[in-house]
């Protein structure tokens, strides 16, 4: 019996929705099929060839009947202004799409872009110390200034530091969630969502209106982790959820970072533990490039010419408008937008790619120059 | 032509005086000889036959002529009331005669024991910070409490606070100088010189009355690595002297630890950068004994029968006294006095060894007992 395939994105919110059909099951039947909506259309001997498909999970397959949630749900998320990135999608991180258990589905509030997976996680405790604060706010603007996204929780205290200073600095900056991408948590981080959107972009794999709730947060936590080359926990405590963060970091083969504090600061002790376990100590953004430098320079040559060929189509024209522009002489932003009638939004996110992919760059005094 | 061999120690003070005749090169003499007064009186071509010997050593050991500075140096060393430990000698530090170059000969104010074996260093700035202090006398009052004895440079700042907070504990502590075993260093730490002389030892390769000149300090801390387990770097700034102990101690093949502070502070520098390199994180005395506990294991089942028989012979039968007494019953130290008719020193010392060799245990309200 044929599912009825309203979009494309149902057979992936339909997956979802199958009991016992995991986060690692799911990649054997995009494997086996391409596209998953051949899955809700096969037989059931079709299905009983792929090795490691339980029994159940071919029953919940064959007899899904939940069609027109999976459709509220996509006219939900439509009416959110969230954009839908299945696993198969190619605008879904590529990094992500490497861990063992990458979500089939992504909600996203704004823009997940190519030059994303040059991003760095920064994590800490939800009752972080001045101290603490400072340092993120420091690394976060220096990572921000070196063209990284800053991948963080969106939580009180920490992750809210570590996302504005990224913001503060101009830079790129995704929030994960562990609750629905329609429902900013906690309350008093509205603002902070709504300027993540801008200019980064909020992450859940989460169904709208999901509730933050607390078992959802290690899960949320492998995405941190997963979207980033590294994760720097700056101050945690013995049981901190940000330990759990470097832990699944480990085993994504990420880069741990740890920033040290005091002797007998109760939120150092998790981040000292990580680092007599073989974290890398960092004082500085150098500390950070140091380590992953040999990931960043492999990219580079391999991947430049891709991030330039994934630039969306109908900003290209708008992009090498700009370009020609600054090949003429330097400019600042407010005389680019002028003398290229484009919105400064459009200006602002064309010079930040172009300046991410190396074809422009910053002056001081915010001028910006063609390379 | 046979020298005059006035004393045990002479030929040891006379081979520092031959020209050429380093560190490394007086230990073929003793290795070839046994007695460096045969060096004295060996002829050219039996000095000839020692491999990798120059010929302007040869040379100096044949035309030696300075016996008489030789023995008003040990004479200066008596009135002093130094002890003089040639390299050949039982109670040289087992530990220190194991490095690349240790000293012919040690001058002593004080007493090292067998059990100084058991030793950890710790260093730090001389402009130490209010933390670092802190920190360091939490180590060593733990240290002292453990039974372990405390290695430091008697410099200001954190040397000093080492030394002091061992001392506070009841516990023993070898201060290594720079400058003659006779010339406290520096002058305000003169009291501190005497207490470390009474309740552990001053230790000092260089002769009697030499200045504290720059260029000693490194090979100084030679031996402050070179007499420990481990080395506790507390504070340290990016060209600390400290990062020299380090160094070496790494080349000894001894531990390193390092105590981490907040990000930005300058002492701190050294130590995090020592924590990069490979240097164990310290939070706490557990975090040096979880180090270092494989070697002590080994020490316990190897050593301590060979501890026992160190013991002084003159001192064996006080300690009987003293052990039999703690066998009846347990008792303070005020009673152990009155009841054994021997001094609160000797009493203290007594009871320090016991317990340090784990015969005796202490109890809570400062009583001891047999084990």
């Amino acid at each position: 019996m044929a599912a009825p395939v309203r979009s494309d994105y149902a057979p992936w919110i339909a997956l979802s929705r199958v009991k016992g059909l995991g986060r690692v099951t799911f990649k054997k039947l995009v494997a086996h099929f391409g596209d998953p909506a051949a899955a809700f259309s096969s037989t059931s001997s079709e299905l009983s060839a792929i090795e490691g498909l339980d029994a159940n999970v071919i029953e919940g397959l064959r007899g899904f009947a939940e069609w027109e949630e999976v459709e509220k749900e996509i006219r939900r998320a439509e009416q959110a202004g969230a954009t839908l990135i299945p696993f198969s999608d190619a605008n879904y991180p590529p990094r992500l799409r490497m861990i063992a258990d990458p979500p089939p589905l992504l909600y996203v509030k704004g823009e997940v872009r190519a030059d994303d997976d040059r991003a760095v996680a920064v994590v800490g405790s939800r009752s972080a110390s001045e101290y603490g604060q400072r340092v993120a706010r420091n690394l976060c603007r220096d990572l921000a200034s070196l063209g990284f996204t800053v991948v963080s929780g969106m939580a009180r205290g920490l992750d809210g530091a570590a996302h504005e200073a990224a913001l503060s600095a101009g830079g790129r900056t995704l929030a994960v969630l562990g609750s629905g991408v329609d429902r900013p948590y906690p309350p008093e981080h509205e603002k902070l969502y709504h300027r993540i959107r801008e200019k980064g972009a909020v992450i859940s794999e989460f169904p709208m209106g999901t509730r933050p709730l607390a078992f959802n947060f290690p899960a949320r936590n492998r995405l941190i982790s997963g979207l980033s080359l590294g994760v720097v926990v700056v101050e945690a405590t013995e049981k901190s959820g940000s330990l759990i963060t470097a832990a699944l970091a480990l085993e994504q083969g990420r880069e741990v970072f740890a920033v040290p504090g005091e002797v007998g600061a109760s939120r150092s002790r998790g981040t000292h533990r990580l680092i007599r376990q073989g974290a890398k100590l960092v004082e500085s953004v150098a500390d950070i490039v140091e380590e992953i430098a040999p990931q960043l320079l492999n990219r580079a040559s391999v991947s430049r010419p891709g991030a330039q060929r994934m630039l969306p189509q109908q900003a290209r024209a708008a992009a090498r408008k700009v370009f020609a522009l600054l090949q003429e002489r330097s400019a600042q932003i407010d005389e680019v937008i002028e003398s290229s009638g484009l919105s400064p939004a459009e200006v602002s996110e064309i010079l930040l790619d172009l300046e991410l992919q190396g074809y422009v760059r910053q002056l001081p005094g915010k001028r910006y120059t063609a390379e």
